[in-house]
């Protein structure tokens, strides 16, 4: 059964279909198609297993496949990855109005789109997002970016697909960490705003990581459902879609603090969302017993809880370029109960430091 | 007198002040930085003439200066500069409301243009056009780019600034090849659509080149005005907006062929539009006397009317890669009459290089 959901966005609104088998779905992908070709961009991982499929799909439509294969891995979302795309698309003649599919996980779905972004000012981008992660966080809402050696995800820009095609028979393939990693985004939609949602994750978390296809199904669904009510209500990040942040300014520094590719970014935003949570609770916010509910729904799925050291100043430094940072003073998204996040900027530096530490190894 | 045009983008509308001593001017400027800081993004030419002006100018008003200074030159409109640009956003920690104002001409207006847009997905973004052809042409409208190697301005963004301001006495100390490559484009905009300024700029052409301040500043405000009615009518240049292309598929392959900065952009623009104006007289819709009364304007201007023999293939080969390229065919910005211009893929290649060959040297 597929599933549709829209992402209401005026004349630019586009539909995310959710379901097993749809790469071979000529009709779900055919019709947005305006040329005889297509570039679909992906990796060397997901290559070998799902580019044959896609193109196979395509080719019966009469579209032409031109694959772009990259190195796998958040080390190499870089202006220097970036730059193999555009080779490749001037290299063959690629049109303003030729496609580009994106055919992987966050760091496939993030380039592809910003190279769609960038590329003679704007090409159609249609996201085909093959990890959990990518099916219910990146691949909705058009943030596209690369990261920079100072910050994660600091160039890019806001850039909408025509079409998201999340095959759940994709994730079949996909490594228990990487599973994992999309189960932390999925928790985080409960966190926020989705209260029984996350009552559903404690109950279902078991078979959610057994891969159990109803369950999976459900959960994409109902983050996609979350995703899309937030960005068709603040497509460019004025106000709610920051919550979406949650844990992901610890996160981001995690990552960056660790060097690209060491932690996934899931698990970079669970470690990063404890903090969120313990800081809630030391500003009295949040009550002791549902940041215990937080560390151990992320520990029964095999997340970290505990971040790395990296010491106080380096995290505040790193924590520095945060695109939240406003006339020099860092916001957060913080919990003032289980379903409720907010931004803020009351937490002083030694109020965050103190949090830091006491959730760091 | 400060004449004040606009663009009117919806939301998005922002004005365009045309005048003497702008740069001095503390009202134009600051109401619009919302910060203590802002980012000026200039070359090595311009920083030394115009930076203290700006800088003491915004200064008054409490806001402190991050000049940005990169090399002067359209060989350097490449990912490398730009890149310089970011690691200096980051390494002063801007932050997404920090604006970036682009004190230059082309080059800069579009590297810094693009810059911002890519910023942490979008930071405000001012235009100072310091040249002729900035003032009347690359500052209004939103376009920024790089260039590729393979291509001119392939890589970039559609992205609106808050506020042009032309200062036109920065025009004095402009190099007079510079000044004539900014006629170029004011031609143009009597070609494609305004007649009377085409008879207005026979008459008074020698009034600009002599720099005459009452004729400048009529040439950049009617410029501007052709520019903003049609930036208004198709932003994202969907149709009309392709026209103010002329001269322009012709002349990126003159830049490119002969390798950035070598001829300016509009001296490439000049010789291409003669080559366009060629075709459209071989095509049957442009009579010869106009074509004379062209290559005579140009010549007068001191232009070049003669296009750079690279040979008739590598012109081919170079234009292939042109945005208005569709379903593998090469569509051009014709003449049918003087002040009318269409977006035509009726001449066949080999139409295409006979008037190439008939105007090469």
């Amino acid at each position: 059964m597929t599933q549709t959901l829209n992402v209401a966005l005026g004349a630019r609104t586009y539909p995310i279909h959710i379901g097993s088998g749809l790469l071979s779905d000529a009709g779900l992908i055919l019709p947005s198609l305006k040329q005889k070709r297509a570039v679909v961009v992906t990796n060397t991982t997901v290559a070998p297993l799902y580019l044959d499929v896609l193109r196979a799909t395509l080719e019966v439509g009469g579209v032409d496949v031109l694959p772009v294969v990259l190195p796998d891995g958040e080390q190499f979302k870089t202006w220097e990855t970036l730059n193999l795309i555009f080779d490749a698309l001037l290299g063959a003649n690629c049109e303003r109005s030729t496609p580009l599919i994106a055919l992987g996980g966050g760091v496939i779905g993030d380039m592809g789109g910003f190279a769609a972004a960038c590329y003679q000012r704007g090409m159609p981008f249609i996201q085909v997002p093959t990890t959990l992660l990518a099916q219910v966080d990146s691949s909705v809402g058009g943030k596209t970016a690369i990261n920079h050696p100072l910050g994660k995800n600091m160039i890019g820009a806001f850039y909408q697909p025509k079409l998201v095609v999340a095959d759940l028979a994709t994730l079949d393939t996909l490594p228990d960490r990487e599973l994992r990693a999309g189960v932390a985004e999925v928790i985080k939609y409960g966190l926020i705003r989705d209260p029984e949602f996350f009552d559903w994750i404690e109950a279902n978390i078991d078979r959610l990581l057994a891969r159990e296809k109803d369950a999976l199904a459900y959960a994409v669904a109902r983050s996609c459902a979350n995703k899309a009510e937030v960005v068709a209500a603040d497509e460019r990040e004025s106000g709610e879609r920051a919550l979406l942040n949650l844990g992901h300014t610890f996160g981001h520094a995690i990552e960056t603090g660790l060097g690209y590719g060491n932690w996934l970014h899931g698990e970079a935003v669970a470690a990063g969302t404890v903090i969120a949570a313990e800081l809630s609770v030391r500003l009295g916010w949040l009550a002791a017993g549902t940041l215990h509910r937080i560390e151990r729904i992320f520990d029964h799925a095999g997340l970290p809880v505990i971040a790395p050291r990296l010491g106080t100043a380096r995290y505040m430094d790193l924590m520095s370029h945060d695109k939240k940072v406003q006339d020099g003073k860092l916001r957060l998204v913080l919990l003032k109960q289980l379903g409720q996040a907010v931004v803020s900027d009351v937490a002083d530096e030694s109020m965050i430091g103190a949090a830091i530490d006491a959730r760091c190894t």
